[in-house]
């Protein structure tokens, strides 16, 4: 018998319970004698909280080993805490938001990250953290885009395992972090862009483009798997039973843990499909829910369920051991405080390498989207303004960010005092970020990022007349715009996705009167940029680039770094044009991209179906002919196809090169879509190199899930599309035949 | 043997297979030796026309008795053809646009409507109408919103009942048209609102939501179903056998005439579905698809598939038995011209009868979305300027009155010239309907509404002046603007469904120099107006009113008519709110309607989640005041539950009330919308009268639809809300024990 299964063994219901109870931090503090606070609120007595089996988001060493020490004097079997904690793109150390990522389509950059995020968090004492987040989404006026990868099943689900397998690392020798994939499943997906709303998914895109990543995860050997707040064919994901046993455990084969998100199973009763706190524990819990977060159902029903026959105690157990076999594989048992120590702390916090990566990973996120007549790179001795509200702003690194610190943030001026003469460099913020911060709310005042407040209208002249005067005199003007950090993000959805009324204005005023502009954008989704690309020589869209981000948009305007991000998310051109993905079915009245002159097709009267930029989508300083597109004409059953490209570097910038493989399945059972990513490479060219690049496709790229979730594989012909982008792609065909 | 079953038995193949297709009326021209034109574009022999069964929107007696007469004289077994059309709104007499019928609550009145139509109809020669419409709606920028009733499950199955009897009134003695509901199924709901995109619908939303006023179409006996042209599960409608066989023959008994939209089984190609046109014959009509309209798929390959054993001549025998049961239900072999007449023509075309109703349907549609200070009804002698795009323009008959003519339509400035002295009105246009027409394309010229053309800058100068001063001069503007009729309708989706913004610029222009202002406006679906409502004292959303539209609303605006009309679709406050609708699942956190200052909750940032205007509302001359909602606290199985509310009558105005129920099942199984209609009734208060409203409510009521579609009744809390709006309600609750 394991050591854990002689624990069950000696383990009360109640303290069987408290192993799928999980608390935040503030229950721990020494003072078991309020009546008022956290555990008042919840109903929960001192026992219970001896009896939890972990804790939310808490985090560093000093606070972690001290609850733990205490824990362990006061639980009677020495079963030690879980620490779970967001820790989704960097701990202190902050990385690009994952959406920035996700442009970098280099997965091994990515795992990078996630091992260093890891290493700084486990050093803080943290155990498991609740990312990735493997929702796909389609749909910019949702504020979470920011901590998606982005829209294609194939590039997240790559991402995704990535992640898993970076925090993960070494994970049973005391060094990575347990990753919990959320948010199962479908999150990305509410009606409207409204987060939290409704999901309307049919069966078969569930299987086909939103389950994948997840399922990705599962088989990187996540260790937990979060539920969601939505609904799926109106039933609660936390509740679903046909996503958390059928999907999960059936067929995928799952064997971890599963926790609710923040509160989800309480919240089963606004959902109007519990009565009251304990028909939702036993909801959640028999749909296969294992552990309750931050909610006063599990710990106060669980057990009565189980007494009163509602929940077969054998569930009960499984569920526990679940729980137990996490704190054993993470070697809890023999070291409860694990890595945590303050020494590593502070080897560890903004360890140089960590930087160093930060800032490669952020110049490799930024998407160059513009670039008239090469004026990027900046020659030296350039004359340069910098202007705007993020022109020495250190909230660049994202909503999310739990653990990060704003302070740590390079700014942009502070990255261009580095490389400029004093008199090479003209800053001002030049307009508000934002006219109005009342959308801020109650979380105004409770966050690390301020409200901030507005110029006085004389301020405000100024600096508009300042910024004019340093645009007239700079050969340059760098225009560093965007969202604030708060307007993207976890319930930070938006009707209007536009920059600002003011900073459009704003930097139409200064295009009219610069010699070049270069916009440069940080922002959490993707952005309606309609109305400011015409009007600027060059964009970077840099995203909440991290601590490092300052440093690796000097990076890229300097020529360091040959920008090679691509959209991993297509940008619309008009807020009535979302949800817009590159990979639709084609409908029976396709459009044709260039002429919409027709009445009766799928378009919109008012604007192209195209979006503004598409879906791979990114300049460098390099550019590549595509030629030669080679491919056998068939391919048979228990083969592989294999398919060449030639891409000839035209200019004297080696960089790298995202080629891009999509396949279009012509005639199926199940209408399929345009095109489909299917594999890609990243080659370093060199200067003028020319270079082949091979693929090989398989069978499993050719199959597909019908609405029972069962995978086809339909013999006939496919289009096959080769490039640099979803747009610029060389065609081929082939023929797949049954054996 | 009936006399349609020995015709069967003498039919060939080729005969058979002709009376499954359906061809437009240029294939019947007196022209056998054309190599090119419409018979070479299909590839099709005049053989085969002369087998053809039915014809595409040919209309007028003459016409179609002469076309009847030729192809009898070719018919070798005699069989003749039907004549179906696109009879949405109207004949010649047009009634407002479906949305706006939707708005009057009335089926009995959209009944009288539809017979009124048919009347007109059947004297042209016509025999089906590809009506009514029973596609809900949720996303304004979707055109066709026009020629749906609305967002509501219940109120647009009574209305396509309605119009099922009333177009098929007395069907089998010669005197109404068979229905053919469309768009069977989902095809209201596209993804981002462009016309034929794909469909995302989980089964259970579709069983729920989407198919009840299919399936009411259907219990009232409509004749005909018609297929979608979206994909359902990535399967389109046309070639969906669950839709067509599993739900609509063996679940719902449908026992009439499938048929595919416009050239959809061709179509089947371009979704990716069918390899050809063979393949696409095959698929649709082993799918349960009967008629191909306008394809050359059927007419090609229907006899060799049944000839080769892809489709057994028993399902073909059963197919063209349902078309001649039609053509026998019809009377056609009996008398094949049926009502056609040219002597009825001219007796029911615009009878004075028929444009009384469309007068009265029109005023009764219409909905007064704003009214500070009572300003209307307008008193006697207040002089006015009429200003605007729509003061005096014909083209208010909207996109799909194929067989109205505008130059029929009353304009608002002849209506008012009626009622008013010459010295009471001022009217010019002020300014442009639009800047551009570009959007119309090839549409352009081929359309009864020819492509308009814009002022040239004097015109426009000198307009917006006169405009300016007849505004001062006024007592009161009216300003009549809009969508141009093309705007909205089939493929005329829009990302921005603002008024254009030099409409928007020149009402705030008008409204900052009249004395009091009233905005009409003609349009064909809900509009962002957030930028306009405040500016103006009072709104009247008069769509597309049809031939009589100007009388109609001339009489609201002069108090001959106390307007009635209430929303049955929600208005968005933004283009980014889309889909908004008022029966939405509440989610896990819900925000509250007033206090949005959490950041956790289900909204927006930057908007209310609360539509501009609600389903439901509407203004009135009178308005109530709601008490006593009097209910039972129990309601047990078997029985029903009686409930009462007291309607005061607040004014001296007499008027129709249309008192509105709605349910919320606060816990269910699966998760249920905030509030559902389930019932109303229009009763005519008189002036300050008090009256006592009782509903029945019933079992049926409380069921809902699962994934399977299956029915389910369970027991539990529900909240009832009783009131003149889905807003402006008192609220009750019952208990619902099974027995």
């Amino acid at each position: 018998m394991s050591r854990i299964t002689t624990l069950l063994a000696q383990m009360t219901l109640e303290e069987k319970v408290g192993q799928l109870v999980q608390l935040s931090g503030e229950f721990f503090v020494d003072e078991p004698q309020l009546t008022v606070g956290p555990k008042a609120k919840l109903g929960i007595s001192q026992q219970q909280v001896q009896c939890a089996g972990s804790v939310l988001n808490v985090s560093g060493a000093k606070k972690t080993r001290h609850i733990q020490e205490q824990h362990l004097q006061n639980s009677r079997l020495k079963i030690p805490l879980l620490f779970m904690a967001d820790i989704v793109y960097g701990y202190r150390t902050v990385f690009p938001i994952p959406l920035a990522m996700g442009c970098s389509w280099s997965p091994a950059l990515i795992e990078r990250c996630c091992q260093v995020a890891a290493q700084e968090a486990v050093s803080a004492g943290s155990h498991v953290t609740f990312a990735p987040m493997a929702d796909l989404v389609r749909d910019a006026r949702w504020g979470r885009c920011m901590e998606s990868t982005g829209e294609d099943p194939l590039l997240n689900s790559r991402i995704v395992s990535a992640c898993v397998r970076g925090f993960q690392h070494n994970l049973e020798h005391g060094e990575g972090l347990a990753a919990c994939v959320k948010h199962f499943a479908g999150y990305g997906a509410p009606v409207a862009g409204r987060d939290y709303n409704t999901v309307e998914l049919s069966r078969q895109s569930l299987f086909e483009d939103y389950l994948p990543p997840y399922l990705a995860a599962v088989q990187a050997g996540c260790k937990l798997v979060m539920s969601a707040f939505n609904t799926i064919d109106g039933i609660p994901a936390t509740a679903n039973r046909w996503l958390l046993q059928t999907v999960l455990r059936d067929r995928w084969h799952f064997d971890g843990v599963t926790i609710a998100d923040y509160a989800a199973v309480k919240e089963l009763i606004p959902h109007g499909v519990a009565e009251d706190e304990r028909h939702a524990s036993q909801l959640a819990f028999n749909a296969g829910l294992d552990i309750d977060m931050k909610s006063p159902c599990y710990v106060n029903h669980l057990a009565a369920l189980v007494n009163q026959g509602e929940i077969p105690e054998e569930a009960l157990n499984q569920a526990v051991m679940r729980v137990l076999q996490l704190k054993e594989t993470l070697g809890l048992f023999d070291d409860p405080f694990r890595g945590a120590s303050e020494e590593k702390e502070q080897a560890w916090f903004y360890h140089p390498d960590h930087l160093a990566l930060a800032r490669e990973t952020a110049a490799r996120s930024l998407v160059l989207l513009k670039n008239d007549n090469a004026l990027l790179p900046l020659k030296p001795g350039t004359k340069v303004a910098l202007i705007g509200p993020y022109a020495d702003n250190p909230d660049i690194i994202g909503l999310w960010a739990v653990y990060g610190e704003t302070s740590h943030s390079v700014t942009l001026k502070q990255a261009l005092d580095e490389v400029l003469a004093p008199d090479e460099l003209l800053t001002t913020q030049g307009c508000d970020l934002l006219l109005n911060y009342d959308f801020l709310g109650e979380f105004g005042a409770t966050t690390q990022v301020d409200a901030q407040s507005c110029m006085s209208e004389e301020q405000r002249q100024t600096e508009q007349a300042r910024a004019l005067q340093y645009a007239r005199e700079a050969d340059v003007v760098l225009l560093a715009m965007g969202e604030h950090m708060m307007q993207s993000g976890e319930a930070a959805s938006r009707t209007d996705i536009h920059l600002p009324q003011h900073q459009v204005e704003f930097i139409q005023s200064i295009a009219r009167v610069a010699k070049k502009t270069v916009l440069i954008l940080f922002n959490g989704r993707p952005l309606v940029l309609s109305d400011v690309v015409e009007h600027v020589d060059a964009v970077i869209e840099a995203w909440f680039p991290g601590s490092e981000g300052g440093h690796a948009i000097a990076d890229v305007l300097y020529g360091k770094r040959n920008p090679s991000g691509r959209l991993s998310m297509s940008f619309p051109r008009a807020n009535g044009q979302v949800p817009i993905y590159y990979n639709a079915l084609s409908t029976g009245r396709p459009a044709d991209k260039s002429d919409h002159s027709p009445r009766f097709i799928s378009k919109y009267l008012d604007c192209p179906t195209t979006p503004l930029f598409p879906f791979g989508f990114g300049l460098s300083w390099h550019r590549v002919e595509l030629s030669e597109l080679t491919l056998a004409a068939q391919f048979c059953a228990g083969e592989t196809l294999t398919v060449g490209i030639t891409v000839r570097n035209l200019t004297p910038h080696a960089g790298i090169e995202t080629v891009q493989l999509y396949l279009q399945d012509c005639v199926a059972s199940i209408a399929r879509p345009v095109m489909m990513l299917k594999e890609f490479q990243q080659v370093m060219l060199k200067a003028d190199e020319t270079r082949r690049v091979i693929f090989t496709v398989n069978e499993e790229m050719l199959t597909f899930f019908n609405a029972e979730g069962e995978k086809v594989l339909e013999p006939g012909r496919f289009n096959i599309f080769v490039g640099t982008s979803s747009v610029e792609v060389l065609k081929g065909e082939f023929i797949y035949r049954a054996a």
